[in-house]
Formats: C-alpha cells, sequence, structure tokens
C-alpha cells in the first residue's frame, strides 16, 4: 500500500501535464526499497513505467512494479510499455486501476501475466479513478470532465447588482481556486464574464507568479464581442474563442494576437455544449473548469454536462433581487430533479468554506 | 470561573422563556459548595438570584454569588434584587456583565459595595452578553434581536423556479433549525411563504413533538391574505397578523381563530418594519427569528434591522435564472457596502453546512 500510495503522489505531479494522455504514476521497488519511479511526462516523452525501469536500470530486474494504471499495450506516440516491464524482467505488477482505454482495457495485465508475471489488481484503484477522473471520463462518455467553479456570498451572490464582484471571497480561497487551473487542461467562461470582469484566467503559484503551463482560455463568444484589449489576450498559452458567428475581420484580428477562433453550432446565442465538448476531446483535452458566468454555468447544468462543483462561500450578505446567483438557466423544476452531490466534502480555508461535490 | 460557567449554563435555560426580562443564571457557592442556583422565571415570577438565595436557606450567610448579570435595584414585578442580597449576608458578588438597563446600570453594583459586599465584575462577560443578545440589543436600540435564518442549496437557491422547496437540507439541519426557534420570542414570515409553503412555524423537541412553549408566529401579510386554514392558525400559541389594510370581517374571522391582527405604517403593500420592530419591543419582545421568504429578508437587511445570519447550505445544485435566492430587496451596490459577518461559525450538519454570523 506504501509504494501505491507513492506511486499515485506522482501521478498527481502529472494531472495537466500530460493529456491526452492519463496521468499515471510508477514506482519500481527491489528488496524493500524504491529504485525507480516516475509520472507520465507530456505526450510523446515517456510514461512512468518507462521513466521508473530506466531510472532503475540494472534493478529493474526481479522488482516489483507499482503503477496506478494499467501499463498500455499498444503503439501511440511511445511504443508499448507491457513490452519493456517484461524485457526489464520485472517479476510482479501491483495495477490500482484497469485502463478503460478499449485498445488496452485488461489486454496489458493478460500480456503481462502471460509472459510469467504475478499481477496484482485494484490497490488504492477508487483514489487512482480520482487522479485520473479526466482521462476516465473521456474514454467512458467522449467528453471531458467538467469541474463548475464558483464565488459567492453567504446569500447566494456572485455579484452585487451592479455586477461589482471584486471581491466576495478572501484571497486565501481565490489562490485555492487558482491553483485549481492548474490541474485542469482548460478553463472557460462565457462572454458576459470577459465583458464584466476582464481576467486574467491564468494560473499562478502560491506567490501570485505565472506558472510556466497555462491551461488553455475558452471563452464562449458566438458573435464575437471579445475586446482586442482583453487582459486574456495578452496571457501566455491559448486562448481559444468559441463562436458562431464572427466577421472575418475579428476572426483575423483575434489570430493575429494569438487568439484561436473555433466555430461550433449554435442558435440564438447559445453555442452547442454537447458539439463542443466532443470537439475539445478530439483536441485532447481531459478536463475543464467552467467559472461562469451565471447563464454559462446554467447552460452546463441544463445539458448535463457536469461532473464535479467546486462552490466557495463566503460569510458576507449581499441581498438583491437583481444580484445573480451562481447557476442561472432553467434549473430543476422540482427538488427531486436536483442535482444531489456525492461524496461532498466540506473545507474551511480561512473564513471561507469551500465546498465540492460531484455529481451522480 | 468554573461557577460563573455553571452560571452561563443555567441562564442559557432562561432564553425564550424570561422575555421581556434578561435570561440570568445564577450561583450561590459556600466553602467551595454549590449551596443554591437558578435561572430566570417568566415575567413575575422570581429573578435568578433570588432562587439561589431560597434554595440555599441558611447557607446562603457568608456565601459567594456568581450572576450572568448585575442585580437588580429597583422595584419591576419583582422587589429588587439587591436588597435580598444585602439582607441574605452574602459577603461576595462574581458579576459577568453590568446591567445596560438605565435603571440599574452600575446602580446594582454600588449598592452592593456600599453594604459592604466585595464585588467582581467581567469574568466571561462576552459569553454572557451573547446568551443576553436580545436583551441587550433592546436596551441599546430600542428594538429586538434579529436573526435572518434560511436554508439553501449550494448554488443558494431557496427553492427551484416552480416553488418547490421540500426539501433542500437534510432532516437534521433542519431539526437544528427548529431548536433555533426555542430560544426566539417569535419568528417572523412573510405571506408569500405562508401561501406557498403553509408551514406550521412551530418549536418541536429532538423527537418532534410540539414543545410546551411556543414562539409568537409573526405573518407580515399587509391586505390580510391570510387563509382562514393555514396550518399555523391551528398550532399553540400566539398567531400574529401584522397587516396595513385588511377588511373588519377578515379581522374578525381570524381573531375568532385566536389569531390577533395588530396594524402598522407601511405604502404599497410594504410594511414599516422600524416601527414594527418598536412595537414588538414595547410588548416585550427581545428576539425575533425572520424565516423568509427573499422579499422579507431583502426588506430586513436593506433597512438595517438584521443583527446575526444563520445560514444552512446544502451540497446540492438546483439551478434557474427564476429561482430564488435567501436575501432579495434592493441589495448591496457594491462589495464594500456589503454586510459583512464577524464572529462567523462554521458547523458541519451531516452533508450539511450552518455558518453562522453577526452583522457589524
Amino acid at each position: 500500500m506504501v509504494y501505491m500510495q507513492r506511486a499515485l503522489e506522482l501521478a498527481q505531479e502529472a494531472v495537466g501535464i500530460s493529456s491526452p494522455n492519463p496521468p499515471v504514476g510508477a514506482v519500481l521497488v527491489k528488496d524493500g526499497h524504491i529504485v525507480g519511479e516516475g509520472h507520465t511526462l507530456p505526450p510523446g516523452q515517456a510514461h512512468a513505467e518507462i521513466i521508473a525501469i530506466t531510472q532503475a536500470g540494472r534493478f529493474a530486474n526481479g522488482s516489483s512494479l507499482y503503477t496506478t494504471l494499467e501499463p498500455c499495450c499498444h503503439f501511440g506516440k511511445t511504443p508499448p510499455c507491457t513490452r519493456q516491464i517484461i524485457e526489464a524482467g520485472i517479476k510482479e505488477v501491483h495495477v490500482a486501476f484497469i485502463d478503460p482505454n478499449p485498445l488496452v482495457n485488461g489486454k496489458g495485465i493478460d500480456e503481462l501475466r502471460n509472459a510469467g508475471i504475478s499481477i496484482h489488481i485494484d490497490e488504492l484503484g477508487r483514489e487512482a479513478v480520482e487522479i485520473m477522473e479526466g482521462y476516465v471520463k473521456v474514454m467512458s462518455s467522449g467528453k471531458p470532465f467538467v469541474t463548475a467553479k464558483f464565488a459567492m456570498s453567504l446569500d447566494g451572490k456572485i455579484s452585487t447588482s451592479s455586477g461589482d464582484s471584486k471581491w466576495i471571497t478572501s484571497a486565501e480561497s481565490r489562490a485555492t481556486a487558482r491553483r485549481l487551473r492548474g490541474k485542469a487542461d482548460a478553463i472557460l467562461v462565457g462572454i458576459g464574464t470577459v465583458l464584466q470582469d476582464d481576467p486574467h484566467l491564468t494560473f499562478r503559484d502560491a506567490d501570485g507568479n505565472l506558472c510556466e503551463r497555462q491551461p488553455v482560455r475558452i471563452v464562449l463568444d458566438s458573435y464575437g464581442r471579445l475586446p482586442l484589449d482583453a487582459k486574456l489576450l495578452k496571457e501566455p498559452g491559448l486562448s481559444l474563442i468559441v463562436a458562431t458567428d464572427v466577421e472575418e475581420q475579428k476572426v483575423n484580428a483575434l489570430t493575429q494576437l494569438g487568439a484561436e477562433v473555433i466555430f461550433v453550432s449554435g442558435q440564438n446565442g447559445s453555442i452547442d455544449l454537447t458539439e463542443l465538448m466532443e470537439l475539445l476531446t478530439q483536441r485532447g483535452f481531459l478536463s475543464l473548469i467552467v467559472e461562469g458566468g451565471s447563464h454559462i454555468l446554467g447552460s452546463f447544468f441544463d445539458a448535463g454536462l457536469v461532473d464535479k462543483v467546486v462552490g466557495f462561500v463566503s460569510p458576507v450578505i449581499l441581498g438583491g433581487t437583481k444580484s445573480p446567483s451562481p447557476v442561472g438557466g432553467n434549473g430543476a423544476a422540482k427538488i427531486a430533479d436536483s442535482f444531489k452531490l456525492e461524496r461532498s466534502n466540506i473545507t474551511t480555508i480561512g473564513n471561507d468554506v469551500m465546498i465540492t461535490g460531484y455529481l451522480r
């Protein structure tokens, strides 16, 4: 268990950098010592198992491998890991979770077992799935794992009636929210949020410095209203503008600023979110944080596309019938139709509370 | 400290039953033993100190008194406590908090000190004030202590777009909310809530049984729309209907059902809440729980009449632009104008969170 725990820690490091590959951690153990370890690197580079094997060198022979996901047995951008595990002389393989990818899905295990390697399955499988939730979602549904994130007052408002929202929650909560971005392939907002708040949408470290890898910034902007001086266009990394109907001139101007404009179906200014999700999957996105506003989050819930919720609640009352709450859209007609969160978790952050949970 | 702690426990027992008198606890100690103790009883009956002195009998002589509030020195419905403390031969008095009532306010202490009794002040004073918050509020402002209470989804809705609200929070949270009622002199709701939910508005014990003492049920009902078959009219205790403009026939019908109709100023269907608060103070109310709906809670915040907030948050998403959030009204225009809660507290109740705090 302790070695698999270490493998999970390593896998956690790969979240956000491995996409579209799953974030995997691997540990090689010989005579009670860790002789090699690693996690998945960006696409085209080595998988976790191979890093561990390379690190172990001659100690790999006769060792035990702990890996958070079944080793792959197919040629992708790298050769199959199973072959190298067999060639390295590994005698025992512990796997947290069977790869749901139909190209693998037990075949990797079979290949190892046929080579005379002893196999142990399902150690800390649940923890492994949580780390790989984006990959598992894509494999099972063809859509990325969507986290709905918002910050609100104790009376459920995300801004005042005049649109002021800086800041409802504490600096600590906002830092926590920014760190979440580091684990996602993309951050998505509606054009309304950009026009109102002009956000940076960047991933920053604990000191507030820009991190090297930036999640893609996605703006749902049917008619291309994004101002050319929007702050997010100046940040490193890609800004992806999702539109239905934009003049060529505006597309060119945005492209010259380094942004990319993609077109999807839509009507009355609403974008077909299911089509967009499938498109993002094709582009290799495993996970997405939707940060608002109210209309966009409502559309995601109405379309049944949300997998996880992260809500920050601050001990402040804003009041106001016209002050928006975090999730608009049509919503549930009856309590029985509401989205009940499972495995919900409550964390105190300063005076705020962070409540997270998964949709059924 | 341990004796004052005991006195505070006793005072807590008196909250809700002592009004308009403050809930006070008193303990008499002689040679390290508690020889008498008590708390304030309903108006006209004995004060805490007198119960303790009577219980102690001859042991009162030479004993020390621990009381959560300065003993009274004026004739109200009962004779002054100071006189009986002196006559009983008590040699030392510990007081948690000086009575803010201008008829007392240090004069009780002076009288005891002049009689040669040793005085110790401000032991656990803050805790005593919290227990007596209703009394302290009335003495300092002429208005009752108002607690705004609501239960909402994680996305800040108190009902679905169709008005369904049964139930957003868990049974445990609802039981906790009902127990809060036992400490209040009254529960207040708007007529909208009554028409929509037909609530009982009763105080029940942990087993769900009706308690003997019921807080007064107040319904803000400008035009007397309360149905004569409303459930709350059948419950024990008083229902107080606050109106601006109701036909005599309806007033008579409500009166025959045991309710009382009072008239206050108001315009366009809105009741002058400040006038109402002063009226309730005159009638001896120390504390009030406002339970909604959105419009009424908004009006209380807009009028600056709220002292404490108790919000329950459930891990469920309702969504819906038309689903109301707990506090309507005009609200704050800017975050800087929002109501920031102090001494906020976060309690987990099952999967729900209860967040409480005091307004500045």
